[in-house]
């Protein structure tokens, strides 16, 4: 019998998770409200500046270093046929993000965001690939129908890989983390947490993943359902549900968003499946909450009813389905921005601008 | 009396638009369903990169240098108490812009784009600055609460100022035109247009600008009504509504998209001041439309409204309300992306990476 219990180092993760900076938020809004500019009229931009002083608890802010984790990993489920792409994808786009030619590599290169590709279980052997983070749990989770994903033990070790994946780039200076994902079936699994984590129905949280057809659809949902029910995931338990119907990634993703909130870095979401990571992190540790970015809405249809479910307002909404990290980029290209705006605009006395008329207070 | 009808050099402007080629279109869908991701997953980027290849018709796409233009000007009805800061504060942010202090300048920077920045109208003889392209209409507009707050033929001129503009920075090599504006009072003179050009009652489409309380802005829509029942602005003739409640910007911004679309060059817009501007441009050049790309939804409350009538869905809604541009530089950022993602990714073919299992068409 596995433990059923958060290692030591998940346990001590949670705990050292300090709540943002209220001080700090306020004084932020202070600064933002001196720029030339009418009081809050860069909306969400000064909105994600004041968030960032908060968890950075520096002012005026230092640019932060950014990286994005893209962790790959299988899944067993894909043998039900719940996919339109085989697995061996899954390894194939791993050798296409080392090459540079993915998505995630264009877009992390707009915003200066290195990228580190993780194997926390791709099916077939990868071997010593250069930029590759080996941290295999395994070769790919066992498919869900038949038993249990992964053990316990298993689950906790992804999510520790996440921690130390954190706990490291902190140590090197990196002040964002952004989450990516590669793994054919990830979708799969994203929608049996949330329904599990939800308590929504199965189809209200499936969608069509990368582009399944109405046949494949409804083999998915049945499948979920069928995992759901023979293995019987506890939502009082995220370490339970990640072992039951999860898989490697979204463990790591887990722990990523854990050990950046206990290093007090901000942790920016990317979609569907870094937002079931995100169920199971905020059922873990609720005060992670205002430490994490949600940087888009994805199209894949089961997000909106999670990020509703975590209290996460999104960024941008552009219709995105890509996953490796491709929308936390653009989130962390706006934390940038908007952190130039408070180093280098000009304050209303600097500029010589004359304020309001009338003492406004924020306007509504 | 003068003249009630369209220069030559708008007339002329207007004809020479072209259709975006449709060809180019679908050829350019052709090149991204290619690239190492699900068909589509890149949602509204993919729409944003093809767009530009059917605007441009370059395949592969050249990637555009960036221009923004903030035209400046002053607004007579502002002697009404319409809004909250001074108009002296148009000219003091003009000489911010030039010292670049403001938003735009820190937004710009962001998206290596030049910032332009256009005396079309400011009530101070600003004199010849550094940087400053001095294309005075007036000393800022009349009051149109007593009258027309132009003339049909200073209309016209406005509009011609923003062809040239438009005009010149293509054939200095520009590729994406950015739309900026400062003016105070300029919300007030946008919700008269929009109000004559939608068709919405004053108070749909009348926001409270850079932030007015509950008293100036009931005297605002007061204010508008005024103007529109003095002046009796000819919803058919949209150089009447410029003249009439517009302003000397308005007339500029008109003039860059005009230009910039019979230049073949996208022009994006910014807020709601330039989406009154839009609505001017496309009842005079209805084939404009697909030249255009929508930044953001302004927090500014008529701005919805006027894009729905547009037909035109806003990629960014972050409750932003600054104008300047601000808006367009985020969306330039986006254009950006997505072309480097035509130039750089790689091909299912050329990174070996598996396609679809079944033939899936365009998920759904």
């Amino acid at each position: 019998m596995m433990p059923k219990k958060l290692s030591a180092l998940i346990a001590d993760t949670i705990t050292s998770i300090q709540p943002i900076s209220r001080d700090f938020h306020a004084r932020a809004q202070v600064a933002l409200n001196r720029l030339t500019k009418p009081v809050g009229s860069l909306g969400r931009l000064e909105e994600l500046a004041a968030q960032y002083v908060a968890i950075s608890q520096k002012l005026p802010p230092v640019m932060p270093e950014p990286v994005v984790f893209t962790l790959a990993a299988d899944h067993g489920v894909v043998r039900e046929g719940v996919s339109a792409y085989p697995s061996s994808v899954t390894a194939q786009m791993v050798m296409n993000f080392l090459g540079g030619g993915a998505a995630i590599n264009v877009l992390a290169k707009q915003v200066n965001a290195m990228v580190r590709v993780v194997d926390m279980g791709v099916e077939s052997e990868l071997g010593n690939l250069e930029g590759l983070l080996s941290h295999k749990i395994g070769n790919g989770t066992k498919n869900f129908v038949d038993g249990p994903a992964m053990s316990h033990e298993q689950a906790n070790k992804s999510i520790e890989v996440g921690i130390r994946l954190a706990q490291d780039a902190c140590g090197n200076g990196m002040g964002v983390i952004g989450l990516g994902e590669m793994g054919i079936g990830n979708t799969t699994s994203s929608s049996a947490i949330a329904t599990v984590m939800t308590g929504q129905s199965v189809a209200t949280v499936t969608g069509k993943g990368t582009g399944v057809d109405a046949e494949r659809y409804a083999k998915k949902v049945q499948v979920i359902e069928q995992g759901i029910q023979r293995n019987g995931p506890d939502p009082r338990n995220p370490l339970d549900v990640l072992a039951k119907v999860g898989g490697f990634e979204i463990g790591g993703l887990v722990g990523l968003i854990l050990g950046g909130a206990a290093c007090r870095v901000p942790v920016v979401l990317d979609g569907f499946i870094t937002g079931a990571a995100m169920l199971l992190a905020q059922a873990l540790a609720p005060q992670c909450h205002d430490y994490v970015i949600p940087s888009h809405c994805s199209a894949e249809y089961g997000h909106r009813c999670v990020l509703e479910h975590l209290g996460l307002h999104p960024l941008l909404d552009l219709g995105l389905r890509l996953g490796e990290g491709t929308g936390a980029c653009l989130a962390i290209g706006f934390l940038q921005t908007s952190l130039a705006c408070m180093r280098d605009m000009a304050t209303f006395d600097s500029a010589g601008v004359d304020g309001v008329e009338d003492s406004v207070p924020e306007p509504v």
